[in-house]
């Protein structure tokens, strides 16, 4: 049958193609899980025990948040939400969007009062988990940040077109933009060692009067060529830039936006595993995020230390209760210790209840806006990207 | 440290604990999830090339339906979307949420036009993928619908909860629930092996009449003991039954619900991998949809078939290309081929195109409400679980 076009030639024994996507910032999902951090920094700058649940959906020329805030603070939600848009770039209604005249709809509510009595043991250490929910961590010793090369690329592809719109080096660029990175690896055990790119899929919003082969060639020349390191790129490395071939409706006049719909670019790009839950809006009660980024920071702490190469980690909890259910360690048959010792060494050095992983990684700060692009992980300036020395 | 109040007795070796989780069809995410396929089978009920992309967000006393649909049909949306709750229970305001009178807002355009014209190549054959993306399926042998046992064993919890308030006889039930279960395997090779269920968590919205005490005595009694094997069941097993102490609000009313939040309870609870699209609410040319369906479709030929007892397929694509960029296979370690030979082999029995996929599968039927709720997987109604016979 052979129906497939590009992947023509045979892979070789022990090496396989994996490929890894992201989004930019005026993504319109991605602007969603901006303006639902916007909030929550608004609400933690304000009172740093404010209790975040909130959403935010996103079409031509509107935007809804929604959802559940029980906060001390006074929140002006047309500032922070116009704000954010500007910021991404949506600032001229000739761009599909405009942060000055879009409509805005607030529902929120407070915190459901059956959950909050369900929560609230008394202190910080009894405090209970926001709600029920696995959660995964993941970390490889592919590149010196320990995140999938094939993610790590595709989110600088996005930010360097952010770099270039900002700075007017490619005027003709909109905000909303997607890339792909599909990379031929080599297992070596467990580990994954990266070869080469062979494939690259950029698309991106554009001004209607740039030509489109103009755009491919300033695409491949200023965006492709210096971001991937010539090294990776060959002659087999296949392109695929504006398929579509055309894309001047882009934001949410193209295409509907939802917080925490880019749960797979937000952390491991298809590798590891992902339990669901959404990080965006969401406060550090909520362990879909705070296990989540714990989760990951044990996962890096373990590659770090040099106790495995590749590291999927699983947290699960119970709402109202502190402690995890269950923790699970899979080293894909790199590990100095096996998977059980493994749990038993984060148990031995990972306080794992949510009153207490906030403390350990400043959680009740305002920074979530920026961990809403371009990834949770593998930015060296968040705290769970610090790794624990482990006592063995 | 040893934070860890719950898993005290150190594993076995080669053993290990997973958990997965469910929600019912009640769960804020849920209902959200089965509007917008409620949608997309009328489009597809009035014409089967409708372009569907239908997002649903609710609170309180409303439902949002927001996207691009491209249709010959007419949709009466209040009727579609007031027949849906009223399906999942919610009849009265007393349990949070009223078909009859809640909002119901539209804010539902065309597809956009760039999107459109980057698709159609002129045949069926030739049309391109909706959009770029990676898409994952998984299959195991450890249950006899090559599904993970935490997954089928949260998903039949909540179901069963379903049964018993519609049927009366647990009069108390509304539709609003969510379970999490956590069993211990065993390692063999690389295939898992499921020995027994270590922790049962059970949350459901419930009348105001009912003590905590009675609910969860019957919980465990007419449900819990009612689902899970009693083989599977022992003396260490915890049961967290309604940890939150009190869920009288619940729905919209307790939590915002927005499509395709549910990814991981809508796939495999968490095992294997997920890309990150969503199912809900997209017909068939979003390979979001389609070609997840058919990499679990391949997954459980594979396992079927007996080249694997466990089996992960990672697909890709660009938007408007319909050819996939790459195929990845991983058995982890439990193949009778190696992976690379197994690309070859789903490259010889499968047409990955996605006008070819809706073919093979019947994707132009209406159908997808049923699947939007305890997974679009394991159920062998479907046309993409009935393993294809491989030639090999
Ligand atoms: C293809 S759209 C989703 C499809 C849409 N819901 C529909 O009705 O078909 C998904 C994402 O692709 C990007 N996109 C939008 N218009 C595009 C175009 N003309 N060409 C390529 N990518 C586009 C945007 O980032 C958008 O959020
Ligand atoms: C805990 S709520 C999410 C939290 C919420 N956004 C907040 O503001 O804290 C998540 C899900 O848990 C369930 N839930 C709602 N109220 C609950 C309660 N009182 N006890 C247990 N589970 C509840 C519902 O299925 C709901 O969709």
């Amino acid at each position: 049958m052979s129906s497939n076009g590009t992947a023509t030639v045979a892979l070789a024994p022990g090496h396989f193609l994996f490929t890894s996507e992201s989004v930019g910032e005026g993504h319109p999902d991605k602007i969603c899980d901006q303006v639902s951090d916007a909030i929550l920094d608004a609400c933690l700058a304000q009172d740093p025990f404010s209790k975040v649940g909130c959403e935010t959906a996103a079409k031509t020329g509107m935007i809804m948040v929604f959802g559940e805030i029980t906060t001390k603070g006074t929140i002006d939600y047309q500032k922070v939400i116009r704000d954010t848009i500007k910021r991404i770039g949506y600032d001229d209604s000739a761009k599909g969007f405009d942060y000055k005249t879009c409509n805005i709809l607030v529902a929120i509510e407070q915190q459901s009062p059956d959950i909050a009595q369900g929560l609230d043991h008394g202190s910080l250490e009894s405090i209970g988990a926001g709600d029920q929910g696995i959660m995964f961590g993941y970390a490889t010793d592919e590149t010196p940040e320990y995140m999938p090369l094939t993610l790590v690329l595709a989110h600088k592809l996005n930010s360097a077109m952010a770099a270039a719109r900002r700075s007017g080096e490619l005027g003709w660029l909109r905000p909303d933009s997607k890339t792909q990175v599909t990379v031929e690896y080599r297992k070596e055990g467990g580990a994954t060692i990266p070869l080469r790119v062979d494939t690259v899929v950029v698309s991106t919003q554009h001004a209607a009067e740039i030509s489109t082969e103009d755009l491919r060639k300033e695409l491949m020349e200023k965006i492709i060529k210096k971001t991937i390191p010539a090294n990776l790129l060959d002659e087999r490395t296949v392109y695929h830039i504006q398929p579509s071939g055309r894309f001047v409706i882009g934001g949410p006049q193209g295409d509907a936006g939802l917080t925490g719909r880019k749960i797979i670019v937000d952390t491991y790009g298809g590798w590891g595993a992902h339990g669901g839950g959404a990080f965006s809006g969401k406060d550090w009660s909520k362990v879909d995020r705070s296990a989540a980024y714990t989760a990951r920071w044990i996962a890096k702490s373990l590659v770090a230390g040099g106790l495995a190469r590749r590291v999927l980690v699983q947290l699960s909890y119970a709402i109202g209760v502190a402690e995890p259910l269950s923790i699970y360690v899979d080293t894909y048959g790199t590990g100095k210790k096996t998977n059980e010792e493994l749990v038993e060494v984060i148990r031995n050095n990972f306080d794992l209840r949510p009153g207490l992983i906030v403390q350990a990684l400043g959680l009740q700060k305002p920074q979530y806006l920026k961990t809403a692009s371009y990834g949770h992980f593998g930015n060296s300036e968040y705290a769970w990207e610090q790794p624990k020395k482990l006592q063995l």
